[in-house]
């Protein structure tokens, strides 16, 4: 049994429910209106039923930014050079320039790089080498990579989300850097849901209307080439997808094998969280959304997640950035459970 | 000339416009796609524009907390009771255990709590005393408060902001704790709006149907029998309004005329920047959005203000505290805009 298998069968959904029912009955407790936290209180109460304890705790947190390269990028629309997944990439980590660190360390979270495939070595040595291949090939003309290629990628995920937990992190932002990536994303979402890839395609990192009608052309031909059984959340992963998405597919699962909470970011990570869930359904459990990003399909894969942003500020950029604005309302909300006074205080001092 | 008029004419709300453009200048030559951190740009350019600089910093953060009591408790339809509002008063402040100092703690927000109008004295030395009186009276059976007690609380709001300002807070953060405030933001929005009450009137801190009904009669009782006239705002305020209100309208005008950026919590502080607003209409270049409250006029007074929330978190706490979990997002702007790196960095790495 591969490691990928091995982590699905480990994961279980149920949500401790004595946990969660003592967590309420505190909320409950505290000094406001009852339920007047609203979503704050739900997400404490998802959090007691994953840590098994009304009184959750967020010790260390991370960003883990999956980085490939996609082959899809030889049909020319693209906005962006390829180069600059490598240019991410290499000004990442805990002191890094790009927007993740900067939001990382606003927000105390580690920052984790990891290339799964961009096309050339990398020198950043804080950059976890979990490369399967140079970059995919192209999904216009054919697979973007083989079964087992997606696997690998999806292992080295969880291999990287289960490091990081050994290591004490207990909340986990999944992003990404790979240019091309909202096209093999809009790829897999119009499979999935069958939407046509008119109403999945954005303007990514800023295309103009003739490089929109490009991308969902190349997203058209990609899934009549390749004829990705939706059913087969492997193989729309291999034959459509990317290395990147996979390996924040793996991070999805690792965080739901070692019951972790575990944030989404935009619309890719959306995608590679609908991926976990396909794969694995009982991983919805750990899931927790962020923002709605700007790009075309992030709310469509909210709305099939049957997750509601937290947050709606426009932001398009990936690398988890937006994930990461979520994790101080993670902040507070616990602080909230731990230190706000009961009505027994109340009784107390009145 | 009395503190409010000259606050009144201090208000410019214009913007530094060179300061503005070269945030913008800066923000597209950071490294990512031209515009993708959304929202978060439009923050700091306003931010720029505010403060006279392309890169502003925001050293203090405070949030101030109106406290009344409203006559209106006296039709007898209410969910919680009255001496609530002492009891959140008393238990205020930095070290507090309500809400709104839970979460200015998380938040690193100076908590501050003030008595515009509760009923009885309070014990709690920090909070700063500026009773106008001891409650509103009955808006159901005429005015609230006489137009100079109004313009009292205003002035009340104003001098604390100001103190606060003098002492380098540069971020303020508006709300309010008082039995019934939402009766009575309801009915200055009705009035300003012309809607329905109906339209306006919420649950508040957890009515049934019944008492739903009660409030709507009791909002459409207030407005026939006080027919406040809705061009005069101060009259609105002083007719069908509170005192805690008032005050926190004063804190809006207190921040604009003093250039700092203010944040707007929920319905009642909505209301409030709204009035304020009205009285000094430049005064909208120095208010900022953070949560839709779960409150039914939430969205609607965002609406007229032509504001869009940051955040959906069906929060109905009041306090400040929804306005509170804006601060992060001010705080991560704020450090992108600092410490990414442009692409004249990559230029030298490439």
């Amino acid at each position: 049994m591969n490691l990928l298998q091995k982590t699905v069968e480990e994961i279980s959904g149920k949500l401790e429910s004595k946990a969660m029912e003592e967590a309420k009955e505190h909320l409950n407790n505290l000094l406001k209106p009852r339920g007047s936290f609203g979503r704050l209180e739900d997400l404490i109460v998802q959090l007691a039923g994953i840590q098994g304890t009304p009184k959750p705790q967020i010790r260390k947190k991370a960003v883990v930014m999956m980085c490939a390269d996609n082959g899809v990028y030889a049909e020319g629309f693209h906005s962006y050079p390829q180069e600059i997944t490598k240019f991410i990439a290499e000004l990442s980590g805990d002191d890094g320039i790009i927007g993740s660190s900067v939001f990382a360390r606003a927000t105390g979270a580690q920052m984790v790089a990891v290339d799964v495939g961009v096309i050339c070595d990398l020198q950043n040595k804080n950059i976890i080498n979990k490369k399967v291949r140079y970059g995919t090939d192209n999904i216009a003309q054919g697979p973007a990579m083989t079964r087992e290629e997606a696997i690998k990628a999806v292992e080295a995920g969880i291999e990287v989300t289960s490091d990081l937990i050994a290591n004490g992190v207990d909340l986990i932002a999944v992003g990404e850097a790979g240019i091309c990536n909202t096209t093999t994303s809009a790829a897999m979402l119009a499979c999935f849901t069958g939407l046509e890839p008119v109403k999945v395609v954005g303007m990514g990192a800023g295309l103009d209307e003739k490089g929109l009608q490009q991308k969902i052309q190349v997203v058209e031909k990609a899934l009549a080439v390749n004829k990705p059984d939706k059913n087969d959340p492997l193989e729309v992963l291999a034959k459509v997808g990317g290395l990147e998405i996979a390996g924040m597919v793996g991070c999805f699962l690792g965080c739901a094998a070692k019951r972790v909470p575990v944030v989404i970011d935009g619309f890719i990570s959306g995608v590679a969280a609908l991926t976990a869930v396909k794969i694995a359904p009982e991983s919805k459990s750990f899931l927790f959304p962020s923002h709605v990003s700007a790009e075309q399909g992030a709310k469509i894969v909210l709305d099939v997640l049957g997750l509601k942003p937290y947050l709606t500020l426009d932001m398009r950029l990936g690398e988890g950035t937006g994930a990461l604005m979520a994790f101080p309302i993670f902040d507070v909300a616990l602080r909230i459970n731990n230190e706000m006074g009961t009505f027994d205080d109340l009784k107390n001092n009145g």
